[in-house]
């Protein structure tokens, strides 16, 4: 929370759940990233927040953007990048969409597999192409499913594959987990790559780049390392796996970069009890898992609340949303901790919402709008 | 899948995934519950498919309408119900919501609690409330959680709360769970519902309507039973109950009445495995958790895969969609039987997805836009 957020929301008149976003903060983590990795090139997550004023920001900072479709590759241009700051970063990509890229002047695309390799090496003939590899992703609070990458066993044949149909094996990529709290997660995977990088050499093939990913966290009701600690324990690994030859580096920050710099407002709707004899309460915002929290699923994410009753006594809650969908509950296996004196109407703000809340959001669910977001 | 559906895709030209909903499958569906609840209103639950055909056709069957949020209600009246046709279903309303419906002529809404009472008699003064109660939902293969209604001990409570403030305490309601595929499930909930109706009857008040709630199921892979056999097993249960002091009944299907109305027609963007060794293969769609196809969360809803080459032998797959999201995955507990064959760039069939995808999708995701949908 900060003051330009808090007198936004003093002068705001619509009504509804909003994101305010400030830009200051992410100005703040756009250098502390650069500060902490100072010889690596920050790419930019934009799924986690695509609006425009992000993007012109990060854009006119020196940002470079890791794109998951052709629509976030047109904003990220939009915003002022040029096509050489933009990777197509997701490894799922329709032949005709990197293409397009291709087109836009876009050159650097991720694959994990050979079948990926053979529709950049059509569509995007020349290249570069990064192998994400998988990653055990130890440590996050939401660790990866193997949904990307493949063994780092296979990545060398994905390499050379691409080396042999015409691209640039230009290196490997991995992700330790989203919101990934030991600094140490990436020594592993560093492991893992530099291998990759020896066996591709001895095959004549020579990888320049790594790809860290993202993970770096947002502060959420856990304390988190400071961004240099991560700069830090990477340089060290870096070091210890690849000594005096260090490859190009790349991060992708998304919730890092912006996670913190937004607060969502929302109104207590309904305050009940199931039964006479229930002592935890049920509370029931107006945002819920299909108006921008999906976060929330599995309890993964759990949100700094704060209301106009802080301080004073609590009790256990179980937080839901406002649709008619049973599965629009937001804790309650683990129930939240809320003030005894919250009230209906009450306002509440959920803290550390800047990334994936506004684009998760339905786009009609039970009739509610998406979530509205502002950026000051 | 049926021959209008097959037809509009044969000649559509646009790009990316849609749903088509054939507005005959939801005309059939009317006039099965109608058949096999005669006494019974049916209230359409809006939330399920939303599209301004759908409700028009049902309207003009002379449907009525539960709904989750003042949109929906406009959505119904602007689709030719009349106010008394609407029902406010939802138990958690901020009270500007329950004065504009009022405004709208709605007089029926759901509540569970003594707050929601105090709410609704001052906001819809005079209306009609029934109380929600809680129900086990064994059976259902989308068990409802505890989000809804109050423990049946308590309902008493709540109707005398809102006779003392001069609402008219009209009845009870329950949902016996999503995809009920047991016609029995409405016996136990329907035994508590007459308790109720006893107790108030104590108390000098005179309940009259019992809302049955939805569960009605689509098939998915699974062979449900037909729409007349749980109109009997409930008349059944009503007469056991109630003897000859029947009450008002209302219906509220949502997926049984559009559910297998729907088709969603979606691209194979990518095949890959994960390691040389690995017997599962990894199939990306272009739609995903994220883009309509929700319910496949905790892998609840299992929907059927059609494809060019069905018939021919068949391997397990993981689905997952397009996002960079690593939590947009559909099946992979329980791997999808799909053809060897599957190719890269292939079109397959979704059935069953006439109710809760369109509305469930994301703003904007990753950049992918919204489901497109198309009423035929």
């Amino acid at each position: 929370m900060t003051a330009r957020i808090r007198e936004f929301l003093r002068n705001r008149r619509d009504d509804g759940p909003c994101m305010v976003l400030d830009l200051d903060v992410v100005r703040d983590n756009y250098h502390a990233f650069a500060h902490a990795l100072p010889d690596t090139r920050v790419f930019y997550a934009v799924k986690a927040n695509p609006a425009p004023e992000v993007l012109a920001l990060l854009a006119s900072l020196g940002s470079c953007f890791d794109t998951a479709s052709v629509a976030e590759i047109e904003m990220a241009l939009a915003a002022g990048a040029t096509p050489d700051r933009v990777s197509f970063g997701n490894t799922i990509k329709k032949e005709r969409d990197i293409a397009r890229a291709f087109e836009l002047g876009v050159r650097l695309f991720a694959v994990d597999c050979k079948a990926e390799v053979e529709k950049v090496a059509r569509a995007a003939p020349g290249a570069q192409v990064f192998c994400r590899i998988l990653c055990d992703g130890a440590g996050a609070e939401w660790p990866l499913s193997r949904k990307f990458g493949c063994v780092p066993e296979m990545a060398t044949d994905v390499l050379e594959h691409a080396h042999r149909l015409g691209l640039e094996a230009y290196g490997v990529s991995f992700h330790v987990g989203s919101q990934q709290r030991n600094t140490g997660a990436w020594d592993q995977a560093l492991a893992s790559a530099s291998a990759i990088f020896r066996e591709c050499a001895e095959r004549g093939i020579h990888l320049r780049m790594v790809n860290l990913g993202g993970g770096f966290p947002t502060k959420y009701l856990k304390k988190v390392p400071e961004v240099e600690s991560y700069g830090e324990a990477i340089f060290r690994s870096l070091s210890r796996h690849f000594g005096n030859r260090m490859p190009e580096t790349i991060i992708e920050p998304g919730r890092g970069m912006v996670g913190n710099a937004g607060v969502i407002e929302s109104e207590v709707v309904l305050i009940s009890r199931k039964s006479e004899e229930d002592e935890v309460r049920w509370v029931y915002l107006d945002i819920g898992k299909f108006g921008g929290l999906a976060e929330t699923m599995d309890e993964a994410i759990r949100y700094p609340i704060r209301t106009r009753h802080d301080g004073g006594p609590k009790t256990p809650c179980v937080l839901a949303g406002p649709t008619c969908d049973s599965a629009d509950v937001m804790y309650e296996k683990e129930p939240y901790l809320l003030p005894v004196s919250l009230q209906i109407g009450d306002k509440v703000l959920i803290e550390g919402t800047g990334a994936y809340t506004t684009t998760y959001s339905a786009v009609a669910f039970n009739g509610f709008p998406p979530l509205r977001s502002y950026v000051i």
